[in-house]
């Protein structure tokens, strides 16, 4: 018997017109759809696709726990790739909803990783949430010859000053928690005013500020954009 | 009178089916589509959208001269943007086709410097080359808290130099005549092994290659992944 393909599909940052032809023709298709959940809640991925997935499609919910610690996720991920895994040796082929794009930042590597040796794996790439984040505040991301540098909020203070004070143009993505430090740097950097907070870009809630005027609290989708050269963001 | 909206519309990297939803209602419903073109031929924008513009629907098409001086560029740019500004004036929303993502290293900004004082301007983010080449080459582009440098090839020697060595992951862009510096710069940085290279990413002629096997002559539309940690790339 035929042994199914896993599909990691980027759904985009968060509006459904975001969604490419290719990825929505992929999930009105599928028999069978995976996507994480986030600590028994709902699905972000699944949330932005809802309209397309079938009516009858069997879901495989990841649910991925709130915690510091690698291994639960970890766990979490072996549970949800054995699921897939049993639903491609049936010879159902397995569409995964990645938030963005699969491959930047995306929870499908862990799928990913468990699953390349056996299985047949395809990547249709999504919408970025730095390339919605630019959209939405109006200003070019990267121009001409300028270097484009991507940083985790995660990173330590030392190491996140480093990067920004020899980058051009920065994105720090992933600021939840870690908002405050991320401020911190960027202020004894001299950067606030030619910074910008972008939160759920193109979502319904979507919040865009000057940094000077980010809220203190930070959701994990939300990013900061410092351009060092040209215009300033607003 | 009512005075158009100008639209920038990522048709993605290439394959048409990575044209988003709201892009592609964009384009269909477009009375005046712009785009670029190349020194009189045909225009990569146009050709990826090509299924969805309608019969009957102006053309304006702003042909960018082959030159590395800036004047003959930017003259183009200015005749395109004053034709745009003249169907804006009549009321008329333009929706101009651009490459990937209009505001990573597109040629949109270009317009948008020029027009955006005058008229409001909308942008739809689309699917960059980088997520496309990721996904092509079925590696992560970024995982975990691993910094993203994203550099043009016509930077100079000494900077890609530095700027390759203190990155984790890296992609190069645009290599096109800078082909030959990227490639020895790598080598003697020794990461020959961990870079790969990739040529118009979704289509048809797409290639594929370890650094090493790679063509002495690229195109624009061309790339090396570098991934200095983690699994190699094939």
């Amino acid at each position: 018997m035929r042994t199914g393909v896993l599909w990691g599909v980027g759904v985009g940052p968060g509006d459904p017109d975001l969604i490419t032809r290719g990825a929505a023709r992929a999930i009105a298709g599928a028999r069978v759809v995976a996507y994480p959940t986030l600590a028994g809640g709902s699905s972000f991925a699944r949330a932005i696709a809802a309209d397309l997935i079938a009516d009858g499609a069997r879901e495989i919910a990841i649910d991925v726990p709130m915690s510091r610690e690698r291994a639960p996720a970890q766990a979490a991920y072996d549970d949800g790739a054995a699921r897939i895994a049993a639903a491609l040796d049936e010879g159902e082929d397995v569409v995964c909803l990645c938030e963005g794009d699969p491959f930047f930042y995306g929870s499908f590597m862990y799928l990913h990783a468990r699953l390349k040796a056996r299985f047949e794996i395809r990547v249709i790439p999504g919408v970025t949430s730095v390339s919605a984040a630019s959209a939405r505040v109006a200003r070019p991301l990267a121009a001409r010859n300028e270097r484009v540098t991507i940083l985790p909020g995660p990173l330590d203070e030392a190491e996140l000053a480093t990067r920004i004070a020899e980058a051009e143009a920065v994105v720090v993505m992933k600021l939840g928690r870690h908002m405050a430090k991320v401020r911190g740097v960027i202020e004894r950097l001299h950067l606030t005013e030619r910074a910008i907070y972008v939160e759920r870009a193109t979502l319904p809630e979507e919040r865009i500020h000057p940094l000077s005027e980010a809220p203190e609290v930070a959701p994990y989708f939300s990013m900061i954009l410092i351009a060092k050269g040209g215009d300033p963001w607003l």
